[in-house]
C-alpha cells in the first residue's frame, strides 16, 4: 500500500518493476534505488532480473538510460584525469572480428598531442579484445594501478589497461546477472555498460565505432544506429563530446584474425602500411579523435594529421614508448617476427571458381576461439600465436586450390574443425557481387564535421 | 552453442528465457523443464523471474498455457477419487467481496447426487476466502488428511478442505516468486496457478465463476472474459467438463461480509430465504455444476432441481452432514446465533439523499479486512465475529442519516477507520442510476445449454 515518494528510502523494488512493466519511465531517483540496491545486494537477483526482462521488452527513455548510465557510472571509481595538460580522448568499439584499431589509435592520438587514456576489454565469444592482444607483446602489463596508468599517460600520452575492480562494479554485477537471464541485448542496457565503463576513465570525447553485418553484434544496421545514436546522446547529457560511426563487419577488418597476428597488423599500419580498409577506418577514426579533442578544425584536417604523424613515424614511436612504460619487449614491437608465431600452417583453399560473394564474418571469429585464439568461457586461457590470415574478401576473385586463408596452428589436426568453418563460411559465386560492402556506412554527430 | 532437444537434459533455462522474450512459443517438454528445474531449485529464482516476466509481457499460447498447467498440476500429488461412484463436479471464483457460494453450492449439488471435492483458499487482501468463512464454525476442521477427505466424501457427498503441501508444490513456488517480482497479473499465468490447483481434486467437470468490477481483481469486462476463455480452453484440453459464468462484482454479493455474517447469510440461503443475488447466483451456478455433471439435460432443468433441493431442506441437512463430519457444532448450523458474533455494531449513515449510484466494492473488502476480519499478511490472524451488513446496494434510495451498513465490532474505536472508508465507498446520486449492474454477464461455454 506504500507509494514510492521522493525519498529513496519509500522506494520498493516490486512498484518500479510493476511500473517498467507497465511501460512507464522510472525517475532518476527511482534507477539510482535499483542500482544501488543491486550494487550493494539489498535488491535480490530474482527481482532485478524481472526489471532487466522488463526493460529489455518495454525500452527506456533516453532519460532514464542516461540516468541508468549515470548510476552505473557512480557505482564505483571515476578516475579523474584533470591534472592531464591537454584534453583526453578515447574510442570505443562495439566489437568485431579483426577489429584491431585501439592499438593504432591510442599511440597515433597521442603523438598528435591529446591525452588517450584507454580501459579496454578482454574477447568473448567470437569477437577479440584488445586485452589479449596487447598480452601477445612479451612482457606487456595491462594490470596497471591507478598510479602506473597516470604516469605513463604523462609519459606519453597513452596507456592501455583493464578495467580494475574499482570501476563501475554495478556494471559487472548486473552484466553477470543479464548473461544468465537473456537481458543481453538490449540497447538501452548496452548502452549503459558501455558508457558507465568508458565515462569512469575521464575522459572528454569519445568516438564510437559501432559495427554492423555478419561478424558484429548488431547484425541489422537500423539496430547499430539505434545504439549509436542512444550513445552519443547520453554522452552529450553527460557534457562529452561524442560522435559515432557505423562501420562495417561483414567481413574481417584487415587481413589478421588472432591475437600477435593482429599485433603484428598493427605495427605495418603504424609503418605506413598494412591492409587498406584497416588502414582508411584507423586514419577515420583518428581524425574524428582529433576533431572532437579539438586538434583539428574539420574532420578532414584531422585526417590529414593523422596521416602525417604516421608518415613521421611518431604514432610508431609512441606505440614503443607505451610498451616500454608498460613493461613489454619493445624488441618484438621492432621486429614482429618475435612476436608469438605458430610453427605450422594449414591453407583453406577454394574448392571453386568465382568470386567470393560473402563472408559469415562471426564464424571466422569462431575459427579463431576454436584454435585457441579466444575464449568460449571466461576462465578459458589464450594462444597468442594462432590465427588466421585471410587472403580474399568479398569481391576478390578466386580460382579453385586457390587459398582463401591460412591457418597459424601447431598440427594440421588442431586445424580441422576451424578449416571446415572456414570453408563453409565462404559463399563463392560465378560473378563478382553486386555491392562490396562500403566500410563507413554512416556518422552520427549533432554538427557540421 | 547447445541448442535445445527433445531430451530434457539438453535444455538450458537461458535459451528457454530467451525463446520467451523473443515472442516464441515453448514446447511442452520446454515448459515442463524449467517447471520441474524451479520446483526442484535446479533453476535459480533469477532465471525464473526474467521468464516470468518475459511471459507477462509476451504471453504464451493455448498450448503453453495448458502445457505449464500440467507440469504444474503433476508436479505434486493428483487425488483419484475414481472410487467414488458419480461424477465429480466443481466450481472455482476468482474471489470478489461477500462471495460465499461455496458454502452453498457443496451441499447443494452433494444433495443432487454429485460429488464435490472442494479444496479451497484463505483470504488475502480484500477478498475473503472459504476456508476463513468454515472455520468461524466452532470445531469445523478444514485440515484433513487425503483419507479423511475420502471418508467424508464418501459418507455425504462433498467435503471441504484446505491445499495441502502435497498438491502443485510448483504453484506455491511460482507464486512467491511472482508476488514480489511484479509478475502476479498474467492471465496465462492465473490460469495455470488456478486450474492446476483445481484439476489436482481430481474433479471431472469444473465451473468457473469470473468475477468482474470493482471488487474483483479482474476490473474490466474483457480481462475477465479472456482469463475465462483461457480457462475453460485449459481444461477442456484436459478432458475436464467446462464452463465459466462471468458475474458482477461492483457492489457485495448479498448483504453479508465477515466470515460468521456471511455463513449464517448461506445457512438463510439454504433454508430457502437470504438475499436474491446471493440465492440467483447460487442457483445459477448449481445449475451449472448439475449440467456439466450430468445431473439434469439443461441449465434450466439443473436449476429447477436445485430450487427443489434447497425446498426440500436436502441441502441444508449435506451442510449439517458435512460440518458434523468434519468436526464442526452443528448446534450453531441448527441455531445460527451461537455463530461468532459481536457485542458491538455502529452505523454508517448516509449524508445526503438520493440514489445509491455506485459502490467502490474493493473498499467494503478492505474495511472488513481493517476490522479483522481478512488479513493483510498471509500470517494475520482472523476475527470470525466482525465484519459489514450491507443494507443499501446500488440503485436503492436512501434518505439523510438513513443506515448504509451495519458494521459488526467490538468498540466505536475500533470501527471508525472502516466507517470513514465505507462512507466514502458510497456514491450517492441525486437521480437513480442509468443502469443496475446484471448479476451475470456473460456464459462462456463451447456447446447447447
Amino acid at each position: 500500500m506504500t507509494s514510492p515518494s521522493a525519498t529513496q528510502s519509500h522506494f520498493r523494488a516490486i512498484d518500479l518493476i510493476r511500473k517498467k512493466r507497465d511501460g512507464d519511465a522510472l525517475s532518476s531517483d527511482e534507477v539510482a534505488y535499483l542500482v544501488e540496491g543491486c550494487t550493494s545486494g539489498d535488491i535480490p537477483d530474482y527481482q532485478m532480473a524481472a526489471w532487466l526482462m522488463a526493460v529489455v521488452l518495454r525500452g527506456m527513455t533516453r532519460e532514464e538510460t542516461a540516468a541508468l548510465t549515470q548510476s552505473m557510472l557512480h557505482s564505483g571509481e571515476v578516475l579523474d584525469l584533470g591534472f592531464l595538460p591537454a584534453t583526453k580522448v578515447d574510442k570505443h568499439s562495439t566489437g568485431g572480428v579483426g577489429d584491431k584499431t585501439s592499438l593504432v589509435l591510442a599511440p597515433l592520438v597521442a603523438a598528435g598531442g591529446l591525452y588517450v587514456p584507454m580501459i579496454s576489454g578482454r574477447g568473448l565469444g567470437h569477437t577479440g579484445g584488445t586485452l589479449d592482444k596487447l598480452e601477445s607483446i612479451p612482457g606487456f602489463r595491462v594490470d596497471l594501478s591507478v598510479s602506473e596508468f597516470h604516469r605513463v599517460l604523462k609519459a606519453c600520452g597513452t596507456s592501455m589497461i583493464g578495467q580494475t575492480e574499482k570501476i563501475a562494479p554495478a556494471d559487472r554485477k548486473l552484466y553477470a546477472l543479464r548473461d544468465v537471464t537473456a537481458t543481453v541485448e538490449s540497447p538501452y542496457l548496452i548502452c549503459a555498460s558501455i558508457m558507465s565503463k568508458k565515462l569512469a576513465e575521464g575522459t572528454d570525447a569519445l568516438v564510437l565505432d559501432v559495427k554492423t553485418g555478419s561478424g558484429a553484434f548488431m547484425k541489422k544496421e537500423e539496430d547499430a544506429v539505434f545504439l549509436a545514436e542512444l550513445m552519443v546522446e547520453t554522452g552529450e547529457r553527460m557534457g562529452k563530446q561524442m560522435a559515432a560511426l557505423i562501420t562495417d563487419m561483414n567481413q574481417p577488418l584487415g587481413r589478421m584474425v588472432g591475437n600477435a597476428l593482429e599485433v603484428r597488423e598493427c605495427i605495418e599500419v603504424l609503418h605506413g602500411g598494412g591492409p587498406a580498409d584497416l588502414r582508411d577506418l584507423c586514419l577515420e577514426l583518428a581524425a574524428w579523435m582529433f576533431f572532437l579533442g579539438g586538434a583539428s578544425k574539420t574532420v578532414a584536417q584531422g585526417k590529414t594529421l593523422a596521416a602525417r604523424i604516421i608518415a613521421s613515424e611518431q604514432a610508431f614511436d609512441r606505440l614503443r614508448q607505451m610498451v616500454e612504460l608498460q613493461g613489454g619487449d619493445i624488441d618484438a614491437i621492432d621486429d614482429p617476427s618475435r612476436l608469438p608465431v605458430t610453427g605450422h600452417t594449414v591453407e583453406v583453399p577454394s574448392s571453386r571458381a568465382g568470386y567470393v560473394e560473402s563472408i559469415v564474418c562471426e564464424h571466422v571469429g569462431t575459427a579463431c576461439v576454436i584454435l585457441g585464439g579466444g575464449r568460449e568461457r571466461k576462465e578459458d586461457s589464450i594462444d597468442p600465436a594462432v590465427g588466421i590470415a585471410v587472403h580474399k574478401k568479398i569481391g576478390d576473385a578466386v580460382s579453385v586450390g586457390e587459398s582463401l586463408c591460412t591457418i597459424h596452428c601447431h598440427s594440421d589436426a588442431q586445424a580441422s574443425r576451424a578449416k571446415t568453418l572456414l570453408e563453409d563460411s565462404y559463399h563463392i559465386a560465378a560473378a563478382p557481387p553486386a555491392h562490396k560492402p562500403t566500410l563507413l556506412h554512416r556518422v552520427i554527430y549533432k554538427g557540421e564535421y
